[in-house]
């Protein structure tokens, strides 16, 4: 085997996944969690939140612009967006390459995350130095969905894993807090961990979830610094289904995963996922 | 950390994978590579080759359902099937669950692949007892494709890595040999590694067989022990288009994975991949 540092991560307790390091480049412990900053080999530079990889320069494409434009392609004119924590910027990146949006809103509960993503991943964080799109929110994005009732078109909930700061995150209550932030043809879109080794979750939130939407459905994507590799997204709309979006009037966008024609395909479930939503 | 005894895989020079084992069930050097059979906790028992992880009683139905069912059912008449490697057997059980396979041929050259299956990874193997349908050779596939010519529907390459035993077997010269292999309306299927660690190679493959194939396409299934857990085949085909297949004619089989919708979604490629095929 190659020698030199490793930066391993437990998966589940059964499995570590390594990656080479070229330079620990940061580490701190703030007021929410443990944040490190790493430069690995294979993936160039990772952002690892309370021991979990968060987000790295080489595969953070996917993640961020499969979150982000499966939602706004699908509603007619998504002028308001909310991303409840996404600190690293990714997420609301995207957001404001659609022309409709007028204005997102990051709402993240840790500013460390921001600050050290604006320092270490600018490539990622590029819509945080002052685009005039972007309000930036250090504070609780369940309390800030509370007080903000029909006001956002679409809400991605861009959450940690369900343990620590984003427990909160994958509840039923906050779920519906969500349906009344968003105006009534609204949309969400949140992170819904792996088919592979989250399976239990995933059928928990997704019946959760279509208990208060009338449109909910599960759509995935391939992030290789995930576990397993395969992640879902759980997609909920009051109005607009997102496979009936007619894909040819999709405008093309600086992407290199998504497209119009995975817009759809990505809804094609493999057998044991549509088990897991049953 | 969890402490107990894992199993490392180099994925990569920058990349380790390890599984935690419940017990190491059988090693050997055999004549063509080293050969594990690990118990693990998270995926169950595995079979290892040279190091790398081949498959797993948890995940192996994903490669062996999506190597099998869209050749399968791209072809309206596949009689005769072979499969070089494969000793395992998954891809064999995926193939005789077609009613119009008459007869499927595994050509493995390492006999004590097929033999170590039988013994440790029995569901895998199931087709490898005896089925009548299944003829086993234990020879050089490279040599039986060339002395077969015009004798399959259906060929499909189950192959380990590009390196040692089945370096051939990516190569442009063979792709030659499959194609006369086939039958005038014949099809291949190979897998073809990983468009995140594998790039290079899928693009000098895919550019190869289409240089000889008139249809040459690529598709993507989820394999959480393969590196970065998102895995391509190429298909090449002398007259049936995999995507022009009317779906609804499918009928339903017993897959966890492949079904008559994710059959056409699976060729909706992410742009990062598509870009590697032009």
């Amino acid at each position: 085997m190659s020698s030199g540092f490793f930066y391993t991560e437990e998966q589940t307790p059964n499995l570590r996944y390594s990656c080479k390091i070229n330079k620990t480049l940061h580490t701190e412990t703030t007021p929410f969690q443990e944040l490190a900053m790493i430069d690995t080999v294979q993936w160039g530079r990772m952002l690892v939140l309370d021991n979990m990889v968060m987000t790295t320069i080489k595969d953070e494409f996917v993640y961020h612009e499969m979150i982000s434009h499966v939602a706004l392609n699908t509603h007619p004119n998504p002028k308001k967006v909310m991303i409840i924590g996404g600190g690293d910027g990714g997420a609301i990146r995207e957001a404001v390459k659609h022309e409709k949006v007028e204005k997102a809103v990051l709402c993240e509960i840790d500013g460390r995350v921001i600050e050290t993503s604006k320092e270490y991943l600018p490539e990622i964080a590029s819509a945080l130095f002052g685009h005039p799109k972007v309000e930036v929110l250090v504070a609780d994005g369940v309390k800030h969905i509370e007080e903000n009732e029909g006001e956002y078109d679409v809400i991605m909930v861009d959450s940690t894993e369900p343990v620590g700061p984003a427990e909160g995150l994958f509840a039923a209550d906050f779920y519906k807090a969500v349906y009344r932030a968003l105006k009534p043809d609204g949309i969400m879109v949140a992170q819904t961990e792996s088919p592979f080794v989250n399976a239990e979750l995933i059928s928990r939130v997704f019946k959760d979830i279509k208990g208060i939407f009338p449109i909910t459905k599960l759509y995935l994507a391939s992030i290789p610094t995930y576990p397993s590799g395969l992640w879902s997204f759980t997609i909920a709309s009051k109005v607009y289904d997102p496979e009936a979006v007619d894909v040819s009037t999709i405008p093309e966008r600086d992407t290199k995963y998504y497209t119009p024609a995975l817009h759809k395909a990505v809804f094609s479930l493999p057998k044991f996922v549509q088990d897991l939503l049953k």
